[in-house]
């Protein structure tokens, strides 16, 4: 066999998504003021997108007076106005599709969009997502800002560059890694979340606090008062807490090659729950709660960490709220059998994005911020599935 | 307003796609050996896709052989072997979708491929185009190859890490920056080409001579039969030639901020002409021969390159068998009235991904290989449009 060789280098992909500046923003500032003060016709346009839910909230009808003057009608889904347009999808994990994404794609190539065009998502995780992943892949790359509306897009979805959708009913199968240029958190916005929305951006801090922030994990046991008050000063502090811990490991390991894996703690679990449930029906952070307690169900199994430890974190757990039983009632109707139970969960766990063979891999822990990553072998998967 | 800001920098994303190896075999060279010789079950898996057209050519079959014993029968899209797949794709521009590439990811999670998983792409533009976008998004990034089968993508559309596909009939609307980690030039499969897809790939190749290689030009215009009969190291010399020019500008310009726009010499025009003729009706190639003398015209009518340069091309085109009139034949039955033709082909060209607004950004020419890019006025666009 006879070849030349011959190989090309590359610089950076995406000049444009090399660098993220994170704005935190007091609780008095103008949410439309931000987007407003300085845009003229001549600035690039802007393609708005968010979704029902935030689009009927209090803070969002002075940013939608620009486009509507029946604000709160939602008559229609596209709005104009001058360069700017506003696209409102249907809310929720049930809508996070392809579908969804090229719809956004669609709107954008009806309005003429450019590479230059910026996509500016304002919502959950679901919203900051797909509208990225609809930035990054539309021209091949065009430009995107995210406006995290919820407790767990400021403190962990919106960080980091990761986007994407659904897909065959496995979360977030699809994307791409494509760093916003301006993520802008307005902590104004936690007042408009549900208790169970709220409860489940908080699971994201715990897993943080866990990870990198002993500290915050004791402030989180002796004041869960204030944590279920939602005081303002106190909840802002966590979040610009929780966002620059992900940011520091983000920018170490942007495409998750090594350190970036450690934040999947609870999540191989957690995920493989939210997909046999069916997405949408356990949220997110109720996920990664449950996750967290058999991952480290797992740690003292395997011999990792003590006892003590667990019995701590899982204790915390139940006092927030947390539901941390092995079998976990959201699937108790669909497996009467706890074998058959198990190995479904193991069979979804084997489709993560993380593994690299057959064998799954786990984000385990030795102690409070001491995280190790393991395969495990199928028999003590089972078990901590089977019984605590 | 009070706002804190911070700033996260990466490093290049996917550190898999900053070196592309380029391998070129000789004529003699057994395809489906370099892909099975050093393979085994513990080699990462791959999977191979490729269209019903490569499957039944005759170097195909050696490889076809590993995965299925009715090779040529074709009864299954998917074949599976150890830990290979092989999916194949109904071929054509008209499949060129987001269907097809989520039917390939789709296959790709059913058989449990993993990030470390390879996308083997086997064909011309349009399976390169669509494997390596699939590979680009499945888990927000696996691995690619890619194998290009026809004139037009081993010296054009295999290089330089573009991936994607159609969308809402425009040309490559979706997709990525995403380059190959390897791609394997087997000059061979040349012969299984029709005289048409061959034509095709040479007006990329004369594209390249008028850009970057006026030597290479002389050497068309005075070697059409020897062009036309297919001189194995004749051709074999062009492709090398070709795909090392290329090579050279990607190098420099992966994602198209700068020099990489000169590669578009010809396809403003000539995409807007595939567009309003349905995809896949007037070949790329055909299409962008068509589009190198609307190109030339309009550098004419603008005073920037002499009447002489755009007179030896436009006869070099004919001779080769190149359709030339600013009205092209595709769309005459569709246009009677032909402002009404200018204006349409104007329109879709303002959708163009390389505009920044809404004047039309165009590849000119002031003699071979002195290339400029421009922003021009509607009244001259659709004046060459109208009449040579």
């Amino acid at each position: 066999m006879q070849f030349k060789e011959q190989s090309i280098t590359y610089p950076p992909v995406h000049p444009g998504t090399d660098r993220t500046f994170i704005r935190y923003y007091d609780r008095n500032t103008d949410f439309s003021y931000v987007f407003f003060k300085d845009h003229s016709e001549q600035t690039p346009a802007r393609i708005f997108v968010t979704d029902s839910n935030v689009a009927q909230t209090s803070l969002f009808q002075s940013f939608y007076h620009h486009f509507s003057s029946e604000a709160v009608l939602l008559k229609h889904t596209v709005e104009k106005s001058g360069n700017d347009t506003l696209i409102i999808v249907d809310p929720g994990e049930s809508h996070k599709t392809i579908e969804t994404v090229l719809s956004i794609i669609s709107t954008a190539l009806n309005c003429n969009a450019q590479r230059n065009t910026v996509f500016i998502g304002i919502g959950g995780g679901v919203i900051c997502d797909m509208t990225a992943f609809a930035a990054s892949i539309f021209k091949r790359g065009s430009r995107v800002e995210l406006v995290p509306t919820t407790l767990l897009s400021m403190v962990d979805a919106a960080i980091g560059g990761k986007t994407g959708c659904d897909f065959d009913n496995y979360k977030n199968m699809i994307g791409t890694f494509f760093p916003a240029q301006k993520i802008h958190i307005f902590p104004a916005f936690i007042k408009s979340l549900s208790s169970e929305q709220f409860r489940s951006g908080l699971a994201e801090v715990v897993k943080t606090a866990l990870l990198y922030n002993s500290d915050l994990f004791t402030i989180l046991e002796q004041n869960r008062d204030r944590v279920f008050k939602q005081e303002e000063s106190f909840i802002d502090n966590i979040i610009e807490t929780c966002a620059s811990a992900k940011s520091r490991i983000v920018e170490q390991d942007l495409t998750e090659n090594n350190i970036r894996m450690q934040l999947n703690f609870g999540h191989t679990f957690g995920h493989a729950l939210e997909t046999c449930a069916g997405l949408g029906t356990v949220s997110h952070g109720d996920a990664v709660a449950w996750g967290i307690g058999r991952a480290l169900a797992l740690s003292k199994r395997l011999g990792l960490c003590p006892g003590e430890y667990e019995q701590r974190v899982v204790k915390m757990l139940s006092e927030y709220g947390w539901e941390i039983a092995s079998v976990h009632s959201a699937l108790k109707q669909q497996f009467t059998n706890t074998a058959t139970y198990a190995q479904t969960l193991c069979e979804v766990m084997k489709k993560d994005k993380k593994n690299n063979s057959n064998r799954i891999r786990f984000i385990l822990q030795k102690n409070i911020t001491d995280t190790v990553i393991a395969e495990v072998e199928e028999s003590d998967i089972l078990a901590v599935l089977s019984h605590d």
